[in-house]
């Protein structure tokens, strides 16, 4: 991925991802949950795409982006269960973060407002996810960063596919006013202690920041 | 794909698509239905895989053979949809034919018979649509035609991987019951008169063959 692409969807993103996540990120004893969550964000990314693919059968441009995004997604996901089979990692059931939950919490019930605010989060999600490859590619085995580093190209033209979409969905001011919204949204799920570590998610609740730090911080309840 | 993998699917099917329905599906009145139904079915294989893919998850060799099946699945419905778009056929709503829906009916509720029997399921839906692909082709146009034949390799090798992974599932005994008893109820909905011309319809209600005729035969309620 060329370097302006990465600059421009770090100029999209409403901040980076803390220090204290990658940190978090890169221990050994995570590798396992980075690896799972990894795979379950590429098939929910296909299924997202599917979805969108079965409720606007009369977008054929809609259409066919999410079908080609939803097969380099499952490609992907065949790359991460191969480095998983090899590493001899069981794919065990975890929990999704509460990232792109927390993003749809944002989405319109009515059309076409739904349809816009859904390609808004997907251009959020590939955006983070982009951001992060980039991000965690340095400090990990040459598997793992020759393979993240591979996934930043297809990441970053998922991110641009969702916006185009959603521009041709609603036009440049409505999209800028649910962008003002969804970054903020994202923002605080980014940065905010987030007691799960997952491929998206926020601040690690670390040691020395104490549980009763993390409750008045308004994160948990 | 070469004779004698079609001539395993003939053998593998309970009966050949009755020549009816053939000659229903190539009026050129039904070609819309035709395609709209077979970007459905394409899009339906796919979330029928990544169904399997999100229920089997300690299962590598199901999870790799699925993903890269439900990607071919969405490289065709592009391929139909590129077709549609260019003949300046709409993508309007039609519903599902009774096939897959009958041959579920079938399928198990406790597992693993559940998976067994929805792999032989899935065996069978591929089979009939590289037999149906090939009964096709020598009446469409020059480029459906193409297509059709292109789609045989892909379908044929679909119908192996359903078949090999049901024997891993459940073992030769038990596929072949199971397989007779999916056999005698795809027989019926083939042959069986069907009032809704779809890609996997059962044989056509033809004005010849009054519908009082088809309620007596018990297929119409």
């Amino acid at each position: 991925m060329a370097v302006s692409a990465l600059d421009e969807i770090q100029a999209f993103l409403p901040c980076p991802t803390p220090d204290s996540w990658v940190e978090e990120a890169v221990k050994p004893e995570n590798q396992a949950v980075l690896l799972i969550d990894h795979a379950n964000c590429e098939k929910k990314a296909a299924s997202t795409a599917l979805n969108l693919i079965y409720r606007y059968i009369d977008h054929f441009e809609l259409l066919n982006k999410m079908s080609r995004l939803a097969r380099e997604e499952m490609r992907h996901f065949e790359q991460v269960i191969a480095i998983m089979q090899k590493r001899g990692i069981p794919y065990s059931n975890i929990s999704a973060s509460r990232y792109a939950a927390g993003l749809r919490q944002r989405v319109r019930t009515h059309e076409p407002a739904k349809l816009l605010d859904t390609l808004i989060v997907g251009a959020f999600i590939e955006a983070r996810s982009c951001e992060r490859f980039a991000r965690l590619a340095p400090f990990l085995d040459p598997e793992l960063k020759n393979f993240y580093q591979s996934l930043l190209t297809s990441e970053g033209r998922h991110y641009r596919d969702y916006l185009d979409l959603a521009l041709q969905a609603g036009g440049a001011k409505e999209v800028n006013e649910r962008l003002a919204v969804f970054r903020r949204e994202e923002r605080s799920l980014v940065e905010t202690p987030d007691a799960e570590f997952r491929f998206h998610s926020g601040a690690p609740v670390t040691s020395d920041r104490g549980l009763s730090e993390v409750v008045s911080m308004g994160t948990l309840a």
